[in-house]
């Protein structure tokens, strides 16, 4: 039995030693706001047992780790067909996604890049009768949890600066892989990434992708092949071009967010999430990346 | 002397004897009706003599040789702080003109890429009262000639397929590097594709371009710095990534469209407006840069 | 318990069947007289009980499987000195292994492109008294079988017509990340290529990769990190550009050759090694990839 | 009639009163002692009426300039069959001349980067019976000057440190577009580079250029439409990813080098050629290219 909590404990009390504790994002205002100093971890077991230190129950957007969550609902809607218009590998590199598009005929790389999950978003708008309230409800079950709501501020300010999104998906649509319209896929995905959760919701949330695609109450959402492939991508493409790092110092299927969180699990055995809104140069929070580094060292536990 | 007109002659028979003529543009509904048979030459020397064969008073889409008259109005508007903005090397490849955006920091490589012309048109719209209306103007001052007008229905149809030029301008936007907001832009900038010229007041459209600056009629658009850049400019970026082929086979500046129009220009000496709508598989006029290539052979001319 | 015998017997019979088997690679004479209709499976598992079938006993040319080992040589030898050398992020794609080396100042995007092997294998010839001697006893420990030897003759074909690699070490060298010259570094990675070992010798030398770095007798040749660290980059990036396929497909680190092998492991539970010198276009073995992923959909085990 | 005397002497002037004068190229020690004060212009006529000023006379390593002599050797020799094996477009960048070869599969994009100069020596290696000495004998003869000779000591300081040229050169092996060993072809490469020469026998050597390939006295090198393609390439290839600048500002064909030449020329008029050993950060000389722009702003002359 190993003792989550008094790890998780330790954890927190040397990340708040931390002097240089990343930078905050700041493209919109909405996420400037963000206290540096919060820190929050929260564990959740195969055994539904929970675990939280610090500011595990304080919400903040999601962002990217929406991905995760539209993928995993998509990939339950058309199944394998997703591949025909997505990628699965790694993009290498952070600054030429664009220029990837182009090379690969509108294919993009993998469901994490933007692209990728404007694709995703696509998908379920086409899909689902209320795209929004759909997801929105979707989620609410993952984690039992009615509270969950989209920041519609964040969804606006993410819409008024969000030209890079808007140019990735002209040049999906000049490739034929985006189906509806520019406008309404985009609006359903700045609405993704604004999702406020806290810790605890998304250790929760991702119980299903420890657990075989069963959430904590039994309810079966994906097959075993199926969240193997989303573990595998999330392990290959989620942290952006710090995805073989961190495989290689954590080793464990994860996806992080530019709102400082990062929500990581080792199959059949826990989901943790973790908030802390500093984030390193490649846009990933710089101390829930050590973290959880600590936590598989601590716990001698990985995929590995 | 030089008996230009039984040289355009010759050439016009041989190019109608050409089993393979190219391929008509067909991305929007308005360029495939364009005649494959079509074709028409004419030149005006720098004593204002005027030669023509063929269909030179049939009127086309000039598409992409706009971009040399936004670049001259701009330029004689703002000076070199327009350097500020976009580069003057050749882009090397075609489908990599976004990707080289992103490694630029939002700086197109020239002024003909699609990125280049879409910061040109954004100068015009801050810096014109009436864009639309004012470049008009300009175009019809200096061809003489007050029936040239915009084709609504093209720049409609360019405005709902014209995703890859969203993508550029949301990207030019997310590197700051474009003022006004990019639908004000895209709409200038397909206007200024959808002008309708012949042959013959393209060459004297380009008269300026071979004259130091001045029109047919006297008066100075440009310095002569000025003309050289832009002339320079048409010499290395002038046929997209068969630029280089065009200066070694034909050797003058001269810019192509995707209607299959081209204009080039020896200076001091004459302007020639070339129309055949097949295309070559790089995306320019086929009897055209054939056209051009005999031209400069037979009258043993060109700049080098 | 898992019947892993009836397993592979099963997944050999379907296999044997397959009409199209890929292609033998032919760049170099030696291999393109490998029979396509070989196949051989050898697992063994964490209790040393062994499992073959088919062509499980003849050896072939490892080729970049060597990749794994020399890397796991060279980690003991100097800890994480090694990359400050070498990256350990996908490289994306096949064709820009020399492109990225070029972006990124010299250090190889990991160690299993070929940049990156070099680099690893310059470091084993600076830290080596006899470096292709005490190679091959590192192996041949590893497996306990003295029989395993380099073949002279496909090291020698590689030199012959390994341009490529020539560019790459003089690239490296260019950018001072080869310490040692050129024909050296060269002459040992033509030779770490050139080894023969078949199926159970190859799973048997890769238990060190799934037992926390101990071999089968016991001795620790890597501590616990330094596994979880190559089990990571197999994982990321062991098969080319098909790396995410095979995460996504299989869910097991694992490296594959030119030659047809491919060597997979389940941590704390199997090493799988398999044959069929077949190619898919990706060049990774076509019946190879199947095998393992009905390996893992069979046993319903894999690290995700 | 335009005073040169008094335009170079002017230039001359002006350019020893510069504080800034580049940076001396100092990869190998024979370059590092160029005196950054050296400065010499030398400019001659149609009529062969020559101008000179500074350093003139003062020998230096012509580098890169060599490359447009082998062309002109090299197309007089195998006509338009170069351009089977070498395109004509710009390359766009410095740092990719590596990548773009293994884009185009081994076609390098024109004969003035470095895989395209070593192409160009694979075809004088194997058309020439002594090559080192018969293109020696060339230069000799159009300059009409027996004195000018390889650098033995240059030549093995770029082989010793040449790691990137025989990258390239291994690269274009791996794509059959070497058909020479690569230690020959770069032999006679290192030497062309190591050649000294003067800007006196720099201008008359491009004489020919100038001249629809005649020489000064009289003999016919090239026809004119092969005089046509070389000067078109050195306007749009000839400084590195600087030449649309170089075109735009000074609208010359020419070419540089890095031992701080400059050769240029303007058609049926004159060649000129400028010394100064400080570099600019894109290797081309600093004071060479801003004396070429003063000359043509000077005599209001340039092909444009």
């Amino acid at each position: 039995m190993i003792a989550y909590q008094s790890i998780i404990d330790d954890i927190a009390k040397t990340s708040r030693k931390v002097a240089n504790k990343g930078v905050v994002a700041s493209y919109i205002p909405e996420l400037a706001v963000n206290n540096i100093d919060k820190f929050g971890i929260h564990l959740v077991d195969a055994n539904n047992n929970n675990y939280s230190t610090g500011d595990a129950l304080d919400s903040f957007s999601i962002q990217s780790i929406s991905k995760v969550l539209t993928l995993a609902l998509s990939f339950s809607l058309v199944g394998d067909d997703l591949w025909k218009r997505i990628d699965v590998e790694p993009s290498g590199d952070p600054f030429n996604h664009l220029s990837l598009l182009e090379f690969e005929n509108g294919i993009p790389r993998n469901p994490f890049i933007n692209a990728g999950a404007i694709v995703i978003a696509d998908i379920l708008v086409s899909h689902l009768k209320n795209p929004k309230e759909d997801f929105l409800n979707f989620i609410q079950e993952l984690t039992n949890d009615t509270t969950i709501q989209y920041n519609e501020k964040v969804a606006l300010s993410e819409k008024n600066t969000g030209f890079r999104n808007y140019a990735a998906a002209n040049l999906l649509k000049s490739y034929g892989n985006l189906h509806n319209d520019v406008d309404t896929v985009l609006d359903f995905y700045f609405h993704q990434c604004s999702l406020e959760m806290n810790c605890k919701q998304l250790a929760n949330a991702f119980f299903i992708f420890m657990n075989h695609g069963k959430c904590q109450r039994g309810k079966s959402y994906l097959n075993i092949n199926q969240v193997k492939r989303i573990n595998a991508l999330m392990l290959t493409c989620g942290f952006y071009d710090e995805a073989g790092e961190f495989a290689f110092e954590v080793g464990l299927p994860g996806k992080s967010g530019v709102g400082g969180g990062i929500v990581a699990l080792l199959p059949n055995t826990y989901c943790v999430a973790t908030w802390s809104p500093g984030l390193n140069p490649k846009g990933n929070s710089k101390l829930g990346m050590a973290a959880l580094e600590e936590l598989t060292t601590k716990t001698k536990q990985s995929i590995f």
